[in-house]
């Protein structure tokens, strides 16, 4: 049992939100507490939490962590403070569908809750906790047997504990596998502009006993030629109704490399993260996010003054490039089908 | 005329080699002169100096260099001296042929001057500098009609005025279309680890007025899925007899995307670069570089310690991706046809 022994969000004993600041990994594991809509929404907009599911969680933890002075407060003024709150927080990044369905699930409770709203938060904010926990736990038990003894996985960004509230999405297979006790190797792309994949996937893994290699972006086509990676496992921030993905930007990149080699590639995300509203990837909104993330690197400079850079976010994977999704109802192999993956997981 | 007034590599005025130390770029344009072959190692082995053409150059000039103070020595004593630095410069990188064509150049001059050698080195050293030139004006006039009013290319690496003693190579026909007056973007793939794209291509491309932005190498996909990139202008370290070649990692990705995207792939470069004496890509030697490039930048922390990082300088891509060469000698289009690549450009 070497799971990760992390909680990238949780409760104070005073109900605050407590976070791993993730902006200091590796260099120094520093916790945060929050207090307030503010406090949360700075935090998810800057990174110090990120990754689809973890930012639903925290949103909505905030969210009540936020309300809780206000306890006392009639509901015709708390109930304009906690619609305000939501939709800070909502609009902190775009992309990710789960910040907005977690968001929704706190504000329908507000709303059925004439008496003790803050309570109620904070109880639906610690189910959204723990479904997260047992959703990340029930992704890690059904892709795990997609992972022979001896399997060698690349995956791009950090799906992992740090991007949840329990083991991860992507990572999960490859944490339960571990634990299962076969031998599994992972190669982490470090993924610029915020090397999430060297600064954070390589912490957790590497902290959990899990063998991890970092490698360039620009390494994955030559490790798949020379046979050093046998299946991809990625994470996802939002995925359409007809199974287009968008996740962290290069994952389309990968997505064709892993055609190229005949190599399955698996999007590994909760049932929240499908958005039936979205007809296909064209209508996924694509953040782009400040420059200097990719000019500055701490106190150098890597572009020269004066040279614009693109920095979306993330890219748009289309469904006939993925082998098949796992979530926390099962696997689906759509083989490119895009009916398959309509059928596969509707929001719940 | 807006050519990139840069010598990336020039004789001083009292016959040192004077480089641009590409280190310190893009914040600071520092120059360096080098008297001595071991100077001259140590600038190539750093990437100091780099880029397959460049490196040749810098070499043949460092040898050349190193040995005035020796002019009145017997050649029994001088020539060992020239074999034993030609063999230092030799063992810096593996990969680029350029360098070892260079040297054995200069040892074929030295031993066909039984009488002022460090003359005769000083000469073949200048002419290897000025066939460098041409040869990079010969290929961007070769290029250039490939590039459109409008073209928006896509390069990787740096293999531009910085890597030669001239005008670049992969860069070249955009230098040459561009002074003919037609408007080429480009887009710098950042290039990691050492960002020889962000900090070495945009800035001698700005420099010169070429209009550039920089995207970090896991956005070359999304760019092309958008219709952002028309065609992709490359270098190459080596290219075996059968048209496989070696460059920067990432460059072999960047050939799949383009394929999967219907986008046109040419690599650029010298015939120099041709190896007839390697049949393919399997036996180019492969530089495996310090780990440190990846896990750390300046100060700063970017991989977990305890954790390994793959760093091969370069990956090999198959002729079959390759739509063409371009050469001082002409632009040949392969097809993908192993064939037509051997018979494009055996070595002079």
């Amino acid at each position: 049992m070497t799971l990760p022994a992390i909680e990238a969000v949780r409760w104070t004993p005073d109900g605050a939100l407590r976070i791993i600041d993730q902006r200091y990994l590796p260099e120094a594991l520093i916790e945060r507490d929050l207090r307030t809509v503010e406090e949360t929404a700075e935090a998810i907009r800057t990174l110090a939490v990120r990754g689809a599911p973890a930012i639903g969680v925290a949103a909505a933890m905030g969210l009540a962590a936020a309300m809780r002075p206000f306890a006392a407060e009639p509901g015709a003024v708390l109930w304009p403070r906690i619609s305000a709150g939501a939709e800070l927080l909502r609009a902190t990044r775009p992309t990710a569908v789960n910040l907005g369905w977690a968001l929704d699930r706190m504000l329908r409770v507000a709303d059925a809750s004439p008496e003790d709203i803050v309570s109620a938060l904070h109880r639906e904010a610690t189910a959204i906790l723990e479904e997260d926990r047992a959703m990340c736990r029930a992704i890690g038990e059904h892709g795990a047997p997609l992972l022979r003894d001896g399997a060698r996985v690349l995956t791009h960004c950090n799906a992992g504990a740090l991007a949840t509230a329990g083991i991860g999405t992507a990572l999960a297979p490859v944490y339960v596998a571990h634990e299962q006790g076969k031998r599994i190797a992972v190669i982490a792309d470090e993924t610029r502009p915020l090397l999430q994949g060297a600064r954070l996937t390589a912490w957790e893994l590497h902290r959990a006993g899990v063998p991890v290699t970092v490698a360039t972006d620009g390494m994955a086509a030559a490790l798949m030629r020379a046979g050093e990676v046998e299946i991809v496992l990625v994470g996802a921030d939002r995925i359409a109704a007809n199974g287009d993905v968008a996740n962290k930007i290069g994952t389309y990149g990968l997505a064709v490399l892993a055609r190229h080699h005949g190599i399955p590639f698996y999007v590994v995300a909760p049932s929240s993260t499908f958005d039936a509203a979205t007809p296909d990837g064209t209508g996924i909104p694509i953040e782009q996010r400040d420059p200097a993330e990719i000019t500055h690197l701490g106190s150098r400079l890597l572009v020269p003054v004066g040279v614009p850079v693109h920095n979306p976010a993330f890219d748009v994977t289309p469904a006939a490039l993925i082998t098949g999704y796992i979530t926390e109802r099962g696997v689906v192999e759509t083989l490119g089908d895009p009916h398959a993956a309509f059928t596969l997981a509707p929001p719940a």
